[in-house]
């Protein structure tokens, strides 16, 4: 197979996360017989550096004519704490995601047998956790009408949802619940929200169509409690994006480690592909991030591309990393710490 | 002391658990030597099915003449599932909330030695947690403009907020921090929404009022998954309405269970105390549900009114009834299980 995609390094740690993956690919493809085409292109800070914009119309032609994004992190400090910023590295990632019409975010939480004790909670509590958390991406509150008035005073943001923005997301759920355990939960706040009524109700009305798939309702703030209490009692949730971004980032808790999470943005032409954590500035450029969350974003892309055996020989060769401990030092626990190159290098010389 | 205290069963649990609150309160009066006026009145379902009209006028009278407020739970789920409801119990909530003015809602989060092995968390974790989240409840997206477009098939809901309305939430923030660790945390989403950036910007013109006071910011995903990684690290936390719903709830897995978190709402007029579990409507009418945190929250309202050793009288009590093993089901662990009657009258004979 020949494979284009687009390689989007971003900030921070992204590049050095990014390598690794690059490195693990390149080993699936010559084991598997495949060409891979990367083509690097500008995102975030850095693209705001290099040409004044986080997501350049170059960057997106490269992603839109590709079959698959591959990407590290956006996000610099020197942004965060200036609210007269003009151009934010986030604005890049919310343009990217919805000129690229990315409308849910797949993030599956499940454990790692040989990481299940370096999570905050308790194993029985855990162990044996496999779910998916469906995000809303491309509508609601990041991207309604949002401004100041009365001179600056008052400050608004629109959480604004169209019932195809729900059905397409549901769909998915839907049919993701269809292959599993047959188990959906619609996350909202319908008993505050009219946006959340509107997902309720057309989540209802589409339950005739799965009949097989049993749905439960529940607010936002209960599964909150719930997910870090019972996780085991989820399978697939559909939800609206904020509600999505804080539950994503609650759930990475139960793996131990949000540097091993992956995900995948699925949409309407081309999908992306990147690790749950941020940029996590302080650790930029000292070769010690995790790089096995974007590796195993890698293995997401193989497997939407139908790569499935390519997909389970990534999979394997993380858990021999984890279970022979060539990790990086938020897991080495007091053993050695390998570096984040060195990680990389040895996943691929071992696929 | 003679106190006037308006009493607001509502739903479910509700009208159960503050009986029991009720009668350690009147055996504190008796051990003090107060006078509690105890002013019942309707609430929530209840007062949807009595008179139509989930917060009554009559209701806020007493509520608005009282030295406090003593509020059990709302909510019914036979309004749940329903869309096109027109009258909801937690109408009500909100309305109390704001012809009350209660602004802030004060939710601690702590550990009690004797259930710390109850949390879904490991001990070394939590134990020692103390944090206090304050979390803005008349603003918001609880309040702003919403409604439905497109025949329908669009919904929105607003989130808007106005400098004062940060201002006076942040001050309560401060001033509590000034007399604990002198840390405080504003917690939002600057990186996307414009009312988390008049958040940011308001608190930052703040601190040179506050120069004690070591402010953090962070963003609302990433505390989702520091709030229970590490707790400890936090003190006092302010935040907006729809974040803290969230992360109050979630915090409360810290302690092992809801059944025994208090809070107060804090306004111009008067305070109200309330659990902050929900009306559970599955337990409702057995006898079974957890009075602690109602109990608790008794505690805050005589805190408030600089009856310092009443609190602590209330406190001592309750751990008592812990260590003891007077409980109810929900922390019973296989031991003989109180009733909620029984748990309030061991409460009270031990004052
Ligand atoms: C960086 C930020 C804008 C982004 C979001 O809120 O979506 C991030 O938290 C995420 O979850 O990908
Ligand atoms: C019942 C509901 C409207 C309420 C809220 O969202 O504020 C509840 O969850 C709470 O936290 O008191």
């Amino acid at each position: 197979m020949k494979l284009n995609i687009a390689l989007l390094a971003g900030d921070g740690i992204g590049p050095e996360v990014i390598d690794q993956a690059v490195k693990v690919s390149n080993a699936i493809a010559k084991k598997f017989n495949h060409e891979i085409n990367w083509k690097p292109a500008l995102t975030g800070a850095a693209a705001i550096d290099a040409v004044g914009e986080p997501y350049p119309d170059e960057t997106h032609e490269i992603c839109a004519n590709a079959d698959a994004v591959l990407f590290g992190a956006i996000g610099h400090p020197r942004f965060d704490n200036d609210p007269s910023a003009k151009v934010r590295p986030e604005q890049g990632l919310l343009k990217m995601r919805q000129k690229l019409g990315l409308f849910a975010n797949v993030r599956p939480t499940f454990t790692f047998p040989s990481l299940i004790d370096k999570s905050p909670l308790k194993r029985e509590r855990i162990e044996g956790t496999d779910l998916i958390i469906l995000r809303e991406l491309t509508g609601g509150i990041y991207f309604g009408e949002r401004g100041r008035k009365d001179g600056g005073d008052t400050a608004f943001d629109t959480m604004t949802y169209q019932r195809f923005e729900i059905q397409r997301l549901a769909k998915k759920g839907f049919e993701m619940a269809m292959k599993r355990s047959k188990k959906l939960c619609c996350v909202d706040k319908a008993n505050v929200l009219e946006s959340s009524r509107l997902w309720r109700e057309t989540v209802q009305a589409m339950e005739k169509d799965y009949p097989e798939v049993e749905v439960s309702y529940e607010f936002v703030d209960a599964v909150a409690m719930r997910l870090v209490q019972w996780p085991k009692a989820y399978d697939v949730m559909i939800t609206a994006n904020l509600f999505g971004d804080i539950l994503t980032d609650e759930a990475s808790v139960i793996s131990g480690s949000m540097g091993l999470m992956p995900s995948s943005s699925v949409g309407s032409k081309v999908s992306l592909y990147e690790p749950i954590h941020g940029s996590y500035p302080q650790a930029a450029g000292k070769d010690i991030a995790n790089p096995l969350a974007t590796v195993l974003s890698a293995a997401m892309l193989f497997e939407d591309m139908d790569l499935t055996e390519e997909a389970q020989a990534i999979r394997d060769v993380v858990n021999k990393s984890l279970a022979e401990g060539v990790v990086t030092e938020d897991l080495a626990d007091g053993a050695k710490a390998y570096k984040t190159s060195e990680v990389g290098d040895w996943l691929a010389a071992n696929i």
